[in-house]
């Protein structure tokens, strides 16, 4: 059966995964970029920028990232993966839903390349944009969500895509077969915490961390 | 001027520095020693064990730890400190200041070497033990405590031995020149929480994560 992963899932030291304050104008409020700063300087993701922008992006080029251990992680984000399910956080600024022109982040050509399915309490009709990246929007628990992310994945696996909230939702149900989180050397203060009501998830995974010359940590989960 | 510095404080993934329900028979509560485990499991720790039963403790040699990485960053703990500053929560459980025969946790020769001073609102009379520990009891600010304690550490610098409460009091007022952290692959869920209340101290410091083969990662603050 397809495996569930989760990729490049950044944090802070004390454990926020987005700051507070989030809105159109800073998607993850007062953290700014500081949380995926790495992988945005690592190769992967400035081909990740370029793409998006549609040629090469010079500003990004400026600073040197993770080009070894950072990028194999990242990179890892795509392979295999034949959907994701994403929160509603996720998919826009608080209120998106009011907005029936909202569709997302990532300009027309969003870096899925899949069928993405948004957990919502306020569906909408499906939003085909460029490059394979579909959007359907359900109202359904983690279970139900799966069953159809699994039939649209085909042999291929399921991102789970955060964030930290229904990223938690998965955890507490037993729905997440691999995690790769990214331990950012700031501290937050306040935001919404990740790690909150997981007691002893050591358990039931082998855990492990390695840090990166880049000054961020990763931390892999694969179900024990 | 003599440094305060902070040595193997260790903290799960979550960021408590000790469990819920600290007791006699629980000093990190439900954490257990699965905090500290890494480091009686090093080199370094075996032998404070030893020194503390008075014989080698055949039963802490039973499992192998890290005898590189964390060995070299635990045995930092004694080299060159002259004193230590440690919160009243480190001294005993809870109410030990009703108890008047409680001489601390650690037996008649307490693995210190110093004097150390003790953060009470209830001062006792000083308590010399074997070993060269003695332990003053003082009703002190930060700033104060450590002005007593760099009269007696003379030229050596001066550990600040927690807990997380007495820690953060020192980091909010500016007093840590370095820090070592250690994080521990354990969610525990409840207890008390290091981190709070620290926003952005990561701009006063370099920081710097080194993975170790045990499973732990050792975090470095350096002062800017």
């Amino acid at each position: 059966m397809s495996r569930t992963r989760v990729h490049n899932f950044s944090i802070s030291l004390d454990g926020f995964a987005t700051g507070e304050g989030c809105s159109l104008d800073a998607p993850f409020g007062h953290a700014g970029d500081r949380l995926h700063h790495w992988m945005f300087a690592a190769p992967f993701g400035r081909e990740l920028l370029s793409e998006s922008a549609g040629s090469p992006s010079p500003a990004s080029h400026a600073y040197a990232g993770g080009v070894g251990v950072d990028d194999a992680f990242a990179r890892r984000y795509v392979v295999g993966v034949g959907t994701e399910i994403m929160g509603a956080g996720k998919f826009g600024p608080p209120g998106w839903h009011e907005d029936r022109d909202w569709r997302g982040w990532w300009g027309p050509n969003p870096p899925f390349h899949t069928p993405v399915f948004v957990l919502t309490h306020h569906p909408r009709p499906a939003l085909e944009m460029e490059g394979g990246t579909t959007f359907y929007f359900v109202d359904a628990s983690p279970t139900e969500a799966l069953e159809l992310a699994r039939v649209a994945a085909g042999d291929l696996d399921v991102r789970i895509g955060g964030g930290a909230t229904m990223l938690r939702d998965f955890l507490s149900a037993g729905l997440i077969d691999h995690m790769h989180v990214v331990q950012v050397p700031v501290l937050l203060g306040r935001g919404v915490r990740f790690w909150d009501g997981l007691e002893d998830l050591q358990n039931s995974y082998h855990v492990e961390m390695v840090s990166s010359p880049s000054g961020v940590t990763h931390l892999t989960f694969n179900r024990a």
